[in-house]
């Protein structure tokens, strides 16, 4: 089994360095990730300055074919799988950030934008996200990634389809359970503060605070306040079925 | 009407200002755009600098209230409507972009991305683009942009959707309807072209044709063939709700 990982931390984060130990226990490992924090990226991919791919060291094991590249989640997966590896992956996992990637949020996430990349590649993908910020302990999120690497090829996944995974910043025995999920619903309220800088000119930072619009059951978010590891099936053909007749009844012209 | 127009190509290209010529015609126009081109930056947000927006003058009308912001699509509507404007807009318009966004392709434009982050905001909305680089003729896309304005406003959409609106780039005689569709499917071929620089290091620039895997009627990408306005409801629910069941079969513990 061949697994590609990538993350939007960068190659050195925490996050990444977990993920690939445990993983490495059952499959060969790639990585090929950005050099630097790409976190907020969305689906962003680099057209306009060339891309390079340097070969790292990873501290835990310099031997691990690993690269870095000077782009964003989905340049990596893009550039692995076309450019860079001698053979193609089975799985692609991407994380395990640190931070949720939950409800409307996922939008603007790269580590679920590198999973939807490998999907577009052809191959299965997991984004993996472990909710703690300050003081992550990734060993839960990391064990639970090498059993759902195993599932997933065991059982096979729909091919426009990838899984988002939040594993809650509490310990294994904390945990109450693993939920199938939905996506939630998240907005942000009192989004920027102005500041006025030592010229004169003022400019805003992007602060505010998450409100959860969604509190139905079922939802990624719930899952986490319950304590269970979230995983949400997510595709990405994102036309509004219901909608087309609406609008055919509306005989635009033109 | 309050009409607050964006795009990804940066706030001096001819695209917004043809639309924006179009609109104020109807409404009461604002306009806050990048400063520079950001094309492909998908849902990308600006967390790590802080943003700035300048007061600027638009060729075709100086006295129109505009701002060049050094942000993303998505960042140029939050800070819009959040900090800008003095008033909610009544719709946001995204566009027009030179060259299609359709099928996957949507995933990774900074146009359609400023139209979802305004549904986020709950404020309808509309991507418009035109399929033609080289030689664009906005003309055509920002009349119709205005009819699809009053349209939307009278009927109302239902508010977690907006529409991707693409044109064809011939002349308004060539044109043979109005389709409403579904995202067809893309994917590049031979994505990366390998170099080597003057100092020996090799870089990659992505280049890669598209190739249409969609051939199924109704889509975006057909009706485009067909010399049709394509217009296709997308809404940002990505959960593949069909696989929440076969995955609660799997009984994953952890």
């Amino acid at each position: 089994m061949r697994v590609l990982i990538t993350n939007d931390d960068g190659i050195f984060a925490d996050g990444i360095q977990e993920l690939t130990k445990a993983i490495q226990k059952i499959a060969s490992v790639y990585v090929v990730a950005p050099d630097r924090e790409r976190s907020a990226v969305g689906h962003a991919i680099t057209m306009h300055h060339p891309l390079r791919a340097e070969r790292v060291k990873l501290f835990h094991n310099p031997n691990l074919p690993a690269w870095a590249v000077n782009g964003t989640p989905s340049d990596c997966v893009k550039l692995a799988v076309e450019a860079i590896l001698p053979e193609r992956p089975d799985i692609v996992i991407s994380g395990i950030n640190r931070g949720p990637n939950l409800g409307t949020d996922v939008l603007y996430s790269g580590t679920v934008s590198a999973a939807i990349e490998a999907v577009i590649s052809g191959i299965p993908s997991i984004a993996m996200s472990l909710t703690e910020v300050k003081k992550p302990d990734f060993s839960v999120a990391a064990h639970f990634a090498g059993r759902l690497v195993n599932l997933v090829l065991e059982k096979g996944l729909s091919s426009d389809t990838l899984l988002n995974v939040n594993v809650p910043g509490i310990t294994r025995e904390e945990i109450t359970g693993v939920a199938i999920t939905r996506l939630g619903t998240t907005k942000y309220n009192n989004e920027f503060e102005q500041r006025v800088d030592p010229r004169g000119r003022s400019y805003y930072w992007m602060v505010g605070e998450v409100v959860e619009l969604d509190n139905g059951n079922n939802t990624d978010l719930s899952a986490i306040r319950e304590n269970k590891i979230a995983i949400t099936p997510l595709q990405f053909d994102f036309t509004n079925y219901k909608l087309i007749k609406t609008l055919e009844n509306w005989q635009i012209d033109f």
